[in-house]
């Protein structure tokens, strides 16, 4: 897409587009999710199911743990050591969040009433000064700001920012907004320029206070932002054993080549980098995270766009450091991920960041949530060896179980993230210029929106994607004027699709097709994306993938699962023929030609032959399914990167 | 070799065995280190390193770090935070048991009475009801143990118990055993049948209790091992986010199929459950831990004979789970390994656990200490993709660095247990029974024992093992009677080795060579072993080495290393021909042909076609060198196994 600078005035409070993300400058703008509405399909599916299952399984089980019990609490004064975690308040924020982003979507109703009562209850702890967190700062707790390390004390505050920034582009006058203004003015007070110059454990306040200066027109909270993205990266936190790469306290953003330590606590602080550099005009700063955005998806990052290798520290691993049964990938860092990708986008309009979102969503956020919207995977390893057992349904589960989804977590950041990011979808799936429309995510819905002079467009989007790859966008609207529609067209599809404006089907190569003319009412544009499967290999660096394929269809990974292996075979013990074609049954099973093996010696697992290693001795056709679904039907073995057999 | 058990009655305390484990039944009795001397050689040589430097470098650290002065303070009844981690008595513990073996070893001297005035420090420390900790306890301090999951106080105390064993088999009367036997009975009073029911988060004080109870004869600390036994596995620890399964309490020991959590803590639990198996005749126990080194041996223990896959937990991984680059592989697993396996031994005979030992010694152990013996490694990596940095010199570094070894750790576990482990060494190479010699580890020496029936058995060895494969056996001593020399074939020599006792050579298919006979002073045994270079290929299941091969010689595992790579070529673009031969340089420099190659497409790191991927650009003779000494050239990148290049 072409990449133009468009400066835009500062909105006020009351003239907020309502969407995630609201740079005052950059290359694209946000479209208000009021103006994208999602009916049915992949998405419009799970965007329901989390309205009516998903936000009220959350609230059930934070007020049975006590954790919003803790706010009752302290506003009647009362001591004793909080429930939960010391980051259970910012899983009340991201609630109160998703409730208010679903309010607006559904026009108020029970999320608007959820809104209102739960955050009643939290701004009635907020101390006289503005702070606010149920764990600190209270007669006989540890006082405020103790622990900046471990305490996350303004990763809750950012968190609660950020709830406050969703409701204000709708209800600028709610009373949690005048709570996360008394909260953001404290933190300025305390951490200011004349303050404590230290930063949080945890990153997030940072992308948290930008917006909330673009939602209030207040420069101050961008100052202080400002100010917390330069302070990280010299060594001011002391984690004892922990190193400060962990905190990304070990190089400043602006000199940082790659993205390493916590993956979501890096991929959040790049995020509020990002912010903090649109708004400041900042462009080495956003070089630099461009940068590290780059070499990131080159080296660090799953097939199916997660982060995280490690289970230690939930971290980051080394370039090409990608073992498929360790991988970590945090449903969070996903979220974080498509935050940051999705700034990236608005800020230079280079369809990479919108490959990486329609990647991540397909294949960890929408990975996270069962079809119910009521249990959730923690980490989303790319593979599997036992079946595991079902996780516990009447109290949390251990973080990082991965065998099956769980209702709820000690550490349950996942759920209230995905919650947030699905009831904000919307936000996510086009924008504007003033040449036209960027379509960057394939929904079935509806799209109304007036370009910068005033242009009305309104259409509807058609699609059976990410299972069919026909795409139909029809107008209702009349054009006043040419202007382009641009449709992004996924890495995996270049060359291969086509595009067909009523002219006849045209080639695309590039990564965007578009059309540029004045558009008629009933007037349809038919994007057609090559979904058949495909095998796809790894870069030879990494070592836990040698010798192995996957198979992608569409935006999809696909996985075996041992669930729908005969005769008991273990997806330890496949290997597939990756010079063959697939044969798919309906329209999300593909099967590919593969044989079952027997290997190894006994008792030493390293032998001076090679015959003493596998021995295929059944050919099979291997069932393989979306890697999202897995583990919807019971305990399974499960595995992404397959072994490729040798005739 | 034959499996006889052999009861033997319990030795009072002036009639020791002065030897690590000194069982009253089994198969096979171990030779007294007094028995056995090392003159030079790949081991003697780091013995008298480990005399000349390593305990003096320990005892150094130790000193300038307070972690000795912590006694002093307790000594005085000063209080205030201890200097050093919650564990650091037991530093100062096994450094005393390695001075004890290293005074016997060399007859006084300094270590002689660096031991004396070490433990004076220590027993002053001891409160009146014989409890010793420098952290628990004392004013101001938290009470006694009120963190058995984490504070380590048995596990401290275990050492002080295994210092004051190994001193008791030669010096009885000395200070440390008194306090030793004080604070033994402080702990059987504390968690006796009738007292606290609960164990320490680290395993280490059942073994040294079963140790004590040979060496004393006192049949209370064997009962109160049992119970401690006995506990484990029953979730008496709550380790918060920490699974049971790290301190093995998910498990009773007996119910166990494979090691798993924590290694250390794994391997010493082991050692000590066979330790109160063999006491207590209990063969259940002892053939469960033999299940549970089989499993462990053949899906979770590296090509060096290192333990733990995982840095989280620096525990065991799932069966198969055996990355190179983030390998644990922790130096004190690797001794612990030895102390499970020696242990086995013993009691069953069998060669297989010799071999491990024999494994473990040369690619674990040995490749902690550099050849000054002043820096260690901590963890034992068969990758390292970068080269890293030099290690701090004034001030302990990280436990998990990898790329250099360290002066001393902040978690400085490994000195202390590489030194205890050099100065014992002596004991762990031969073991008799009735029916004569076993000789399990080849060394440069000298051997002189009483069989059980008073035969007396001198003799020297000589050979240049690991370099060279032969080893000769010549007896200094006339035999009275027939008597069999049993030497071991480690596995890979198996079919190929040949043993000679003057009546020609013959080739031994099992896992003993034995020559039964009168044996005449002046006599040679030739024991010839196949050391030349040899591809090993990994079992297909280990995900992380698909389609590697590696390179052993004899009992040493080969790794390339980037120092030695022409042109400044990364150990990540190597690739080897396995079906080729060897060139050999010198005694340890091997060769074998491969190639470079550069790969992988920029941008993202899966692609859809093969020849996006490695490309060999350039023919090379790889070189090899041994394991145990990679890093000692300075900073270099390294790895064992290696891709295997097609033509």
């Amino acid at each position: 897409m072409t990449r133009t600078d468009t400066s835009r005035s500062k909105s006020p409070l009351s003239d907020q587009e309502y969407t995630p993300v609201v740079p005052s400058r950059g290359t694209l703008i946000p479209l208000s999710a009021h103006d994208v509405t999602l009916d049915g399909g992949f998405w419009g599916e799970r965007q329901v199911v989390n309205a009516n299952a998903t936000l009220q399984h959350c609230l059930t089980w934070m007020e049975q743990l006590g954790w919003i019990g803790n706010f009752d609490r302290v506003a009647k004064g009362e001591t004793g050591p909080p429930a939960g975690r010391e980051f259970a308040d910012s899983e009340i924020y991201k609630l109160l969040e998703a409730l208010a982003w679903e309010s607006t979507r559904s026009g108020g109703g029970w999320a608007d009433e959820a809104f209102q009562a739960l955050s009643a209850r939290v701004v009635a702890a907020q101390q006289p000064d503005g702070y606010l967190n149920t764990r600190f700062g209270g007669p006989n707790q540890q006082p405020r700001y103790t622990d900046l390390e471990w305490g996350h004390e303004l990763y809750c505050a950012g968190h609660l920012l950020q709830a406050a920034v969703a409701r204000a582009r709708d209800v600028p006058d709610d009373p949690l907004v005048a709570a996360a203004i008394r909260l953001a003015d404290h933190i300025c007070d305390v951490f200011g320029q004349d303050g404590r110059h230290s930063v949080c454990g945890h990153p997030e306040v940072e992308l948290a206070l930008v917006e909330l200066a673009r939602a209030t027109g207040n420069p101050r909270y961008l100052h202080q932002a400002t100010l917390f993205v330069q302070r990280r990266g010299r060594g001011t936190l002391d984690g004892g054993e922990t190193p400060a790469e962990y905190f990304q306290d070990d190089v400043a953003v602006r000199d940082a080549k790659v993205l390493r330590g916590h993956a979501v606590r890096a991929l959040y602080l790049s995020a509020g980098a990002v912010d903090v550099a649109v708004e400041n005009g900042d462009d080495d700063l956003l070089n630099a995270v461009r940068d590290q955005w780059e070499n990131t998806v080159a080296a660090r990052t799953y097939l199916t766009g997660g982060m995280g290798s490690r289970h230690e520290g939930e971290s980051f691993g080394d370039d090409f450091e990608l073992p498929s049964d360790r991988a970590y990938s945090e449903t969070c860092a996903g979220v974080a991920s498509v935050m940051l990708s999705w700034r990236l986008l608005l800020a230079g309009g280079e369809s990479k960041y919108a490959d990486l979102i329609e990647r991540t969503l397909f294949n960890v956020v929408a990975t996270s949530p069962d079809s119910d919207g009521t249990s959730f995977f923690y980490v989303n390893p790319l593979q599997r060896n036992q079946a595991g057992i079902e996780a516990a349904l009447d109290e949390p589960s251990p973080r990082a179980s991965s065998s099956q989804r769980a209702p709820w977590f000690e550490v349950s950041c996942c759920p209230t993230n995905v919650a947030r990011t699905l009831a904000s979808l919307g936000g996510y799936i086009a924008t504007k210029d003033i040449d036209g429309l960027q379509i960057h995510q394939y929904i079935n819905g509806h799209i109304e929106t007036l370009l910068p002079d005033g242009e009305r467009i309104e259409l509807t989007m058609e699609t059976g994607y990410p299972f069919a790859g026909e795409v139909a966008v029809t107008f209702k609207s009349e054009s006043t004027r040419e202007w382009t529609l641009s449709l992004r067209v996924p890495s995996w599809a270049r060359g291969r699709a086509t595009v067909d404006d009523g002219s006849g089907a045209r080639l695309i190569d590039g990564d965007v097709a578009t059309v540029r003319r004045a558009f008629s009412t009933g007037m349809t544009v038919r994007l057609s994306l090559p979904i058949e499967p495909r095998f796809t290999y790894p870069d030879p660096r990494i070592d836990a993938l040698r010798d192995c394929v996957a198979v992608e269809r569409g935006p999809l990974v696909l996985c075996a699962e041992s669930i729908d292996l005969p005769g008991g075979h273990h997806v330890r013990d496949l290997a597939v023929y990756s010079g063959g074609g697939f044969n798919s049954k309906g329209s999300d099973l593909t099967t590919v030609s593969g044989a079952t093996g027997c290997g190894g010696a006994e008792g030493w697992p390293y032998a001076s032959h090679t015959e003493d290693g596998v021995r295929l001795v059944g050919q099979l056709e291997v069932p393989l399914s979306p890697y999202f679904g897995w583990g919807e039907r019971g305990p399974s073995e499960m595995r992404v990167w397959l072994p490729i057999a040798r005739p």
